[in-house]
């Protein structure tokens, strides 16, 4: 087994997939981008990838968003939470009063903003496009400190002045765990699906009718968002997460309705939760209910 | 084949039985009441039954949509609309001045309020169990005038001293023709199906949820009618008239649908409508959509 | 003050209204019909009347219903629930076998039908326009006995052959007090009002936009009841008691609401609950949410 | 006047601000960063500021969306569109076969991610603050190759070595211009309101709730835009802009709604829609519906 991520080594993207119980023997690669370590799963380099999906602080990732609901399919086999916890990294030796520049990947700048404000006032942002990319510029001696998860300091031969350093506290980021479509991992209980959707004609109650899908099935969505589909401004996609398994039954006969009623929708996989909450399922929408009432129909359609 | 009716002969129900095609060689059996002639189609008496459903002015027929709703099951089959027209019957001989009497079925009285008031102001009305049975007493000597169809007016040696004297114009009852419960008739592509829901629980939001069951497969209802379960004010069952046939899939969802939110759901057939008007059928409830979308389900859950 | 009611005396309405604290010094007097009850009070011959609108078992009085919806105004000040206890009036001497005719109003018959068919069940029914009309006939010696409540056996010199025939236990009828169009009563914090609304465009959303006008702002219906507007087969207007009180905030909101959507609105009145059951008023849609949000959009609209 | 934008000179937001018609005399000063330029509004050292919202193919620009979600009130009184066109800016005499590294603001390299793949294959991206600031670092030496609007080559001493490269056509990124909170904007007949809610407990259905709110008013979303509230995964406040103007009576009654049912509701403004657009105002939703529904609420209410 191999297994794609957002490198270089260090990333918290690398930290999640040391998490990733199925991962534990695999080979772990690096890419430098999202779209690259999709496009390894997709042309068969690798047989699976880990990628950043949403941050409860900074929001949805839209790279990995666009990638899955408008590139070529993969689907979601598993999710992985975990807490953000940025550290100050800097070659050794630098004080806080050294540090002129720090770098990071855009998302995490803005996580840090309060302590920075406080702490390295006039220091500079500068971008890169992985923390672990800053990491690896502050070693070459191009910036004085990144903003990184304390685990990538040995992998570049820094030391962590300071640790935590995040505004928010519980701050998690969730990634996801992508394969080949194929068959969906058996149902847990407590699982989640993620669909997208595409709104054909720009009719305003469009969104109120697929949420009256889930509705009427007693479904609980747990993420909903936005994207544009670049035919102009006004015109969306809905990624969309919910409760249960495309097996159920309850959630079977939601995806067909919204197959109905959308222009297009892509299934993007069902999944175990990483927080392992089971849904209150609402009386007449478990499994059982919808078999009693198909084989009521039948009997009633043949007169037996 | 032999159908019952509501009679005596003379009766609007008997002149319905006469329209439907099907009866033409038939026999046609009289019954006092409208139990009375559902019970004999429940004894095997006779093969069918015509009874009146609901009248554009006096509204629908209690007794009708609780024997239907809550005794020995029948389906409807099919259904006849009768224009409503009133005469004034009396003896050969009788004048207006004479007229201090008129009897008739209780639903007959205000459909002709405005035209008693004016021509026979001083006129006392006289319930009787059908404007048949009226015009029976009104020869008997009992009574001065019966309301009735002038057809009624042969039958019992009796004139018409005035016809038309309805006071709503285009007034028309609705009939339906009974069986026990069987194969439902081959969709026509014009039918409607009827349901009693019953709700369980008495939670407030239970009609909107209903009717959401309805909207979201875009079925529009041409009748709601609610009358109470006898376990008390406030508790309620809901008589449906609806566009479609069972064996529509939009129509088989939602009846599912019922099934599974409510206490308890009665299906009461799928007919062809008399006024033969075609649903509009919306964008993506066709049949061949929910076929595509089952098939494009059934894949995705096999992974193939 | 003078209270009209449906007569003669000895009629469930004469003991509802008996039931009415404010009616106590005040003169009763019966009339024929309802309307003829309802007409006395729109030409000022009585200052209140109380006339039947519901029953538990039998449904909704039609000629209520119609009369309030599309008659001259009049408002419902207030309501009575009276149990519902039949008996079996004979003049005195005669016996169960002797019972050849029974009378009553045709709403009394099929709630002792199953008793009526137990102890006489070769006696004919015999249609009369009140139970106490029903009675009279039976002292008059037209007929063998009467379906009514026991304390008209008295009034009309006959005695109660038996008690408590009715089949449903639990029976009750739902009485209203009615007075020409005013100040609503205060509220009382258990409140019911009475609206009918009519459609106008033959649109087949209309009843779950009407109910979700009332979802919106948290408001319980406790009655809905369609009714032809006697303009053909599919045209009807729904008559809707909810929870609260029109100078509720969330009522007369809703009530706007629906004032907006429909084709016309009548309002009936907001009075007293006989079941003085207070309702559960949902978050953000007390009277204070309503004053408070109506000061903030004034402050914005302002700039203030 | 003076205006705050997002700097340095030669950005895309800069060219907005020179089609605002109000800011034609104004002074108009740059600002590193969205945040800056609104905190120089907010600290009154600028009467306005305009910044990027959306693109129509990028999507919402984050950092804008939760400082007007989060920071202390500021309110959008106009928005402006301006169609997206990328072009590569060089150092004169730079060939394609020179460009090594190419830098832009993230936003800008996915929107030219098929020009670069095609012609400048091997090139490596780099991160920059703004394209503005990227030309700089071209114009600096950093950088081989810079994307930005060609408006930006002269203003750099760079030349562009290609235009229009960016891959869909018709790509607009929408700019807002804000002010401190005050009167909002007078109505113009097509106008857009945006409104931030934030949902309190974490009820799944509060977004149909929300929606819901808007659907009974009649009232289009034009965008609705999720983002996390920092409060955990799941936490999410909703962004959303919808026809109509705060003066308008069913938007008013919406806003009130939302507030009523909303943990809380940030009104971020009203203003003319760039487009202009005007809304298909539902029947029953204009405002002289609202008055006249008023006045009929008000008469019953104190019955005269």
């Amino acid at each position: 087994m191999r297994y794609a991520y957002l490198g270089p080594q260090g990333t918290f993207t690398e930290a999640a997939l040391r998490s990733v119980p199925d991962a534990a023997g695999a080979e772990h690669l690096p890419y430098a981008t999202v779209p690259a370590a999709l496009d390894a799963l997709r042309r068969r380099e690798v047989d699976a990838a880990v990628v950043a999906l949403e941050n409860s602080v900074e929001g949805s990732v839209p790279t990995t968003l666009d990638e899955l609901a408008t590139g070529v399919p993969l689907h979601i086999v598993g999710e992985v939470h975990l807490p953000v916890s940025f550290a100050l990294l800097v070659r050794p030796g630098t004080t806080l009063a050294d540090v002129k520049t720090v770098a990071s990947h855009p998302h995490a700048q803005p996580q840090c903003r309060r302590w920075l404000a406080e702490h390295v006032p006039h220091a500079e942002w500068r971008a890169a496009t992985s923390n672990a990319e800053a990491a690896q510029h502050v070693a070459d001696g191009h910036y004085d400190a990144a903003l990184a998860g304390s685990f990538a300091a040995a992998r570049y031969g820094l030391t962590a002045l300071a640790e935590n350093i995040h505004d928010i506290a519980d701050a998690v980021t969730r990634f996801v765990v992508l394969r080949r479509p194929g068959h969906p991992p058996a149902p847990t209980g407590a699982d989640r699906t993620t669909v997208v959707a595409f709104l054909g004609e720009d009719h305003p109650g469009a969104l109120l009718e697929i949420l009256q899908e889930f509705a009427v099935r007693g479904i609980n969505m747990t993420l909903i968002q936005s994207r544009p589909t670049g035919a102009g401004l006004g015109s969306y996609l809905f990624w969309m997460d919910f409760e249960g398994h495309i097996r159920d039954a309850r959630v079977g006969e939601t995806l067909m309705g919204l197959r109905r009623i959308c222009a297009d929708v892509r299934y993007l996989g069902s999944y175990a939760r990483a927080d392992a909450v089971r849904p209150e399922v609402r009386r007449g929408t478990h499994d059982a209910d919808f078999t009693e009432a198909a084989a009521w129909l039948a009997a009633l359609r043949t007169g037996s």
